[in-house]
């Protein structure tokens, strides 16, 4: 299934995709596409329905985020080995953690905003992972069962703010509009594979970022079962799982960063498409 | 004002404690101490009850985190200009942001369970802010009318997990139960000066923290201002300021770390008192 959230930001309804690509909405079976949603069972109830009893959505309306009420938002840093060489680090011993900000969370397309002061600001195409059932102390082999599906996540990142406002990666990930996260949560029966995906990132048709999951340094089974060492992850969580080569802030001979007018298309391999026009605060 | 959710854990119920000490229900007037509540109109509603009108609650109920549904948990780091001399670290130029798991936080006197595998647990009592109105771009002046009040943070630290596990100190400060919260929230009119409120912490008796928030090197004013340039603060995020000197990391000349058994006693002037039993994962 292809579940996401359309509508006014804030006010998004439930949907699904059909085969045929029609969004059909599920208002009448759920609230809404949060944690409470994506249990087995959960998911297997929205299974059951027949996609074409459902009403069909007419028009284009905006895909918001494909997961509501996200509790936390992890990422990982520096998890494909060519983008750890590109930014000059060693590959790190143990997944990198960092959070990004619930509140930076917005829909596919929306518009990412540059921060006032910014002039730093870059893209991260991502592989997000949406927790389906809650993880503590999880097996590798057993972490994949606590998945209810995959997205495609824009780290959105301001370098300067990262790096050199006294430590700690957060304060340049958590801008407001700095996760574009959707448009789909592809369950994860439809991913057989998540070491096996395709990621590309275009910045005004200009290809940027090239990528597979096949060259992570850490598996998603990896990420999750490390990660549930330290805390639960819970139904709605969604863990980035780190950007594949291409950043702007590793091309040469000179950086290139985000600039108002700017335009960023992101795609994963079954997972859909993103697009971003990039605007300033004014 | 000072607001409280008691009853178990997930099923919390909102009160506040009035002039004689005396727990009362405030069920019929809200749902839930949230952001949502926490505005100034919000506050002004429930500074027009009349306490006495308010069903008192007997028995001795279980006290939640005193703020429902918090959207994000930020943490400074080395905000104390003698807790940064007893770690070693520089003098930081600007606040050191990292984020707290929103599910860490527990209740003011919830068990604080030490994760399978941890030796290096410790302890960091803390100012907590509760954010009132959204701030973006605030001014230094401006910032503490954004503030809906505060509240005493248990900013439990695994040290090895932050420091020693590839980076990002998140890891050593998310772990479940890592984050007790309140018991009250002392709204923003009681609490004149927040740069002038004495901090301590005990452990099984001995006092081990002992500070003043007026040695804090950023203030909260400077603090939400900083971080309002990042990121809008939403009603009902929570800020922990820092901690003073005297954690179990910084004992010389062997560091002292939390066991099963051990009892964390925490105070701030004003704020009320909490109290943790520690205990194993087991």
């Amino acid at each position: 299934m292809k579940l996401v959230r359309y509508g006014e930001a804030g006010s998004e309804k439930p949907g699904m995709i059909d085969s045929a690509g029609t969004l059909r909405d599920l208002s009448a079976h759920l609230d809404d596409i949060t944690g409470a949603a994506l249990s087995g069972a959960g998911l297997d109830a929205l299974r059951a329905l027949d996609p074409a009893s459902l009403p069909a959505v007419t028009g284009n309306p905006r895909m918001g985020p494909c997961v509501g009420g996200i509790g936390k938002f992890l990422c990982i840093g520096l998890n494909y080995s060519d983008h750890a060489a590109e930014t000059g680090q060693d590959i790190p011993e143990h997944p990198i953690l960092f959070f990004k900000a619930n509140s930076a969370v917005v829909g596919a397309n929306d518009d990412v905003v540059i921060p006032r002061g910014s002039r730093h600001t870059d893209w991260e195409v991502e592989l997000g992972v949406v927790i389906g059932t809650a993880a503590k102390y999880v097996s590798e082999e057993d972490a994949l069962n606590h998945v209810a599906g995959y997205c495609i996540v824009n780290d959105v990142s301001e370098r300067r703010f990262q790096m050199h406002l006294s430590g700690q990666w957060t304060k340049g990930k958590s801008c407001d509009t700095f996760g574009p996260t959707g448009p789909w949560l592809v369950t994860r029966d439809e991913v057989p594979d998540p070491q096996n995906l395709a990621l590309t990132l275009d910045v005004n048709g200009t290809r940027r970022q090239t990528g597979t999951t096949a060259t992570m340094i850490f598996t998603v089974a990896q990420i999750i079962s490390h990660l549930s060492q330290l805390m639960t992850l819970h139904p709605g969580d969604v863990i980035s799982t780190g950007t594949p080569p291409g950043v702007g802030a590793g091309i040469k001979p000179k950086p290139v960063f985000l600039r108002a007018g700017d335009v960023m298309d992101l795609a994963i391999e079954g997972l859909g498409q993103q697009r971003q026009n990039v605007r300033d605060d004014d």
